[in-house]
């Protein structure tokens, strides 16, 4: 079953927030010799949820994937919190394109302010020259807030749910 | 880094068997037009971590995408505990191909109990007729036990890391 954003309750939005904003950790989706790889990977969602960017290592499989094929997928869902029905964890899939972002400039700088903000253990990583900012700027979202309430939302959907 | 089998200290075994034994959620990766398509899905361990069963509806996208194409990856990883540093979190990587079963005879039966046993919430669908499992046998495995701690694993290797 699928729904429009108009008959997305309150208690789904405010868990959609929750899932893009208060998350840490995301799986990402890259190609590997053309079969799916799957990685943990931690994560920084833009204020307006136009990207979510990741911190990677040119040393990582999911990195290499990367830059042999832009496309991928970022899933973020709940913990599980030892539920009854593990099924009914609310999770939301991005798919994509990664773009490799500069190691300097403004746009770093205020990356990196921010990476730090939230993941402060992971200040060793930037005096590692293997490491980088890549940008995943969603193009569409499936959300499943639960048993049989799955969304599709455009980018531009998924920015509205944000406000 | 990688590291051989000898090299696991006796902790990071016991994490890697409460990975493939105690997590009840994983993330699965499929491809999708030939992109990464990332979902989250409940999976059941066989006692000998020869292979990790789903029990997927038709009408879901991970299944058709596997309808199409049977390489898949499947993470498993510790849930997020609000640790300074998520980076730590233990998770392995499985790569191989997924196989559907069929929706009768003494493996469905077999599959259905230990399912049940480990999400009785999930006996609903077990009425539906569009539901089945699926099997994937993993080709190799990539565990990441923490920090600059990762082993590549054959199928192999993986089955005697679990004895």
């Amino acid at each position: 079953m699928k729904f429009t954003m108009a008959a997305m309750t309150a208690d789904e939005r405010a868990t959609l927030q929750q899932l893009l904003r208060g998350v840490r950790v995301a799986h990402l989706g890259t190609l590997r010799e053309a079969a799916p790889m799957v990685s943990m990977t931690l994560f920084l969602p833009a204020a307006d949820l136009s990207a979510f960017h990741v911190h990677v290592s040119r040393l990582a499989w999911h990195t290499q994937d990367m830059l042999q094929d832009a496309r991928v997928s970022l899933v973020i869902a709940e913990s599980d919190d030892g539920r009854a029905d593990p099924q009914t964890l609310a999770r939301i899939t991005l798919r994509g394109e990664a773009v490799q972002r500069p190691g300097e400039g403004d746009e770093f700088q205020r990356l990196k302010r921010a990476w730090l903000e939230r993941f402060p253990e992971s200040a060793v990583t930037f005096g590692l020259a293997d490491f980088s900012f890549w940008r995943i700027a969603p193009r569409d979202a499936r959300y499943v807030a639960g048993l049989g309430r799955a969304y599709n939302l455009s980018a531009d959907a998924l920015r509205a749910a944000a406000i």
